[in-house]
């Protein structure tokens, strides 16, 4: 089964809107294997609603329909409905009495229009509505089949769950399919996304051949670059097998050409990765920003539980904040020395177990001799301190986005080499 | 020119990432008065991009197809777009040349598979990239034109502001489409959008009878809730009178009903409109922050040329950091007088004009009595201190990014006060 979403409005055409509910669909389909080759956004216009369901129909064995169900002039999927169908609109008249309680009970007076809401084409199914007044319908053609949702992510995520994926399961197990699909995340920092290809190359041309496991990248900003792997299988025992012994295969790879740089697995972030660090050593964390104004703190705090080992941070933007706060030596502030006397002045200052800090040059302007993307980083673990340098490529935004990420992955990697 | 967007990659289908570029690319086409009737999404197979492309060229002028220009092996749009073109790759010696030349330019190795960035259908035409390695593509068919963009969001829309804009506005004019269309965003921070839209409710309908300016709303988070004006003319200078008619229309009910809640214009920053203050007076400002943790430094740092008004800040994260370092009474530190000793603490601790402050409870959990979403602002302009207290609806990042542009706006509005 291949399974195609059309999302229906003319404000995601317009930007207005971010389509979240192609997403949801989408990662819900994935985790019960169900593929899904295409999504087609398309505006409230009869003709192009009409156009994307068949080209929808002629290349998917299943369209999800998500909007255009509500009762106002522009909601007319159901009408595109009846033309892909060649079936007149029927009013149900159990329907129309249903919405005419569920306005009373609110003590609302109806408008007429929402009786369009009874309205399905002949030989639909309808799937009763429990959280809003719009109808869900199931509308086979031939052997496949079109499920229109209401364009809620509230109300379409509880018809999806309760109607559409077990009528979707439900014909894949006709169609005699059967298998599941899963995937792993490798998180990375500290190499290119083509240099890791091109070390997973061998790996890269074993999958594409066999087809159980997949490999895919991804280059996610702060996020590091991400390295998926996404198997399939008969049974959820058997993908967790294949991830397993894929992802060992991919980690030695990676170890062996780049050292420690996969930081996180899934879902997990580099910041909370240094919270686990710190939390089960009982340590407490301060930072001290240059260029990175506050970037760094502002990610450590949103790691739940994040004030049982985070103490604050200084942002010394100013020099002289640097100097007279955190006692750097008068003199150029880009260097690796005022980058490690940040570090340990701000330890001592909120008294924290170990400490980060960045300096450096975000640009457009050189600043004391060094090129925009010259970034010190500095580190004091319990009194030992340590620095590393950076030349980040980009513009001011990225430069500090890079060198938050960078900072905080010195720190992981300090800590892992800690007992 | 109708102009289809195609966002090439696996993981929209999985559902893994969100598309941002679509959604942006859709709103500065709608801005620039070009349709959108279509997007799809294809994943990282050659027949289907193939396919996908097909469709959309069989409906649309022009597509704007993003990812699948990277260097590894499952970036394939290149060898997609050969297939619809009908026309062999190239490689381009000279982009080989710049390639080399920007690793070697950051002392990295170049993996072999970079160069197939400097693969190009024959006839089409590159985009130099300024932020990434991947070079854009432009490519005609006839009368209709696939523009290939790299799918890094930051490289994308430079590519898109550069060279597709230009190129499809040509494009319009050579087809004899006249008429301009422009925009204006009122920016407000202080009531709720359907409150904005009641307020409006007049000239929405005074508008939507004669079509020269429509006006819609957008709520935009941090960026608070924007009001977009659009007009239509014959020509620019008839666009920005109407423009400008309507922008003093709606400024005049707007602030009959809520007060200074526009805060600033277009693709201004409430930063920004802060920075101008102080520069213009010669002020300097320092932050200290609780739950924000550094989210408002990191907001201010961003505006070009902050080394001449901003100090600095404390994230005083820990309530001891509150205590010691900047001189709050100790006891509790969720309330209007510790959100004030810390405004004038940090603001002594950094030499600066003014400070603003925020301490609350990001939630889940209540603290010191209050619920989740309760916030104080304090401020300390010169030496004389005022506060502001704030109950913010939300689960945690929201509450902290509510948190920065209310303490912001606070500063904004005693500023405008400050003669």
């Amino acid at each position: 089964m291949r399974v195609e979403i059309v999302a229906v409005g003319t404000e995601l055409l317009l930007g207005q809107i971010a389509d979240t509910n192609s997403q949801w669909l989408a990662e819900r389909l994935a985790a019960h294997g169900i593929s899904s080759h295409f999504h087609q956004h398309v505006g409230d216009n009869h003709e192009r609603i009409v156009l994307a369901f068949r080209t929808a129909l002629a290349r998917s064995d299943a369209l999800i329909v998500c909007g255009g169900l509500g009762p106002t002039q522009d909601d007319i999927t159901r009408e595109a409905l009846s033309a892909v169908m060649n079936q007149p609109l029927e009013r149900d008249d159990d329907v129309v009495e249903e919405i005419r309680r569920m306005f009373s009970a609110r003590n609302r007076e109806m408008p007429e229009n929402n009786l369009r809401q009874a309205d399905a084409p002949r030989g639909a199914t309808r799937i009763a509505p429990t959280r809003g007044t719009a109808p869900g319908l199931i509308c086979a053609l031939g052997q496949k089949v079109i499920y229109a949702l209401p364009g809620v992510p509230y109300e379409l995520s509880e018809m999806f769950e309760r109607a559409v994926l077990p009528d979707l399961e439900e014909r894949q197990r006709q169609r005699g399919h059967r298998g599941v699909i899963a995937s792993r995340v490798l998180k990375t920092w500290g190499t290119s996304e083509s240099a890791l290809a091109e070390a997973l190359s061998g790996r890269f041309e074993a999958l594409t051949g066999g087809g159980e496991v997949t490999i895919a990248f991804l280059a996610s900003g702060i996020e590091g670059i991400k390295v998926r792997l996404t198997a399939r299988g008969d049974d959820l025992a058997q993908v967790e097998e294949r991830l397993r012994g894929e992802e060992g295969r991919v980690r030695e790879l990676i170890t062996e050409r780049f050292g420690d740089i996969i930081f996180a697995v899934d879902n997990q972030t580099m910041e909370d990765v240094v919270a686990d660090a710190l939390a089960s050593r009982g340590w407490s964390l301060a930072v001290a920003e240059s260029l990175t104004g506050g970037l760094i703190a502002s990610r450590l705090v949103n790691v739940a539980g994040a004030s049982n080992w985070f103490r604050g941070g200084v942002v010394s933007y100013a020099s002289s904040v640097k100097f007279d706060l955190l006692g750097v030596d008068v003199g150029p502030v880009v260097s690796a020395s005022a980058a490690q006397q940040m570090a340990s002045g701000v330890r001592a200052l909120l008294g924290a177990t170990c400490a980060i800090s960045v300096t450096g040059v975000a640009g457009p302007k050189e600043q004391d001799g060094h090129r925009p993307g010259t970034v010190f980083v500095g580190l004091d673990v319990a009194g030992s301190v340590d620095h590393t340098t950076l030349h980040l490529p980009g513009d001011r935004p990225r430069v500090r986005a890079y060198s938050a990420i960078s900072a905080l992955d010195f720190l992981r990697r300090a800590l892992a080499r800690t007992p």
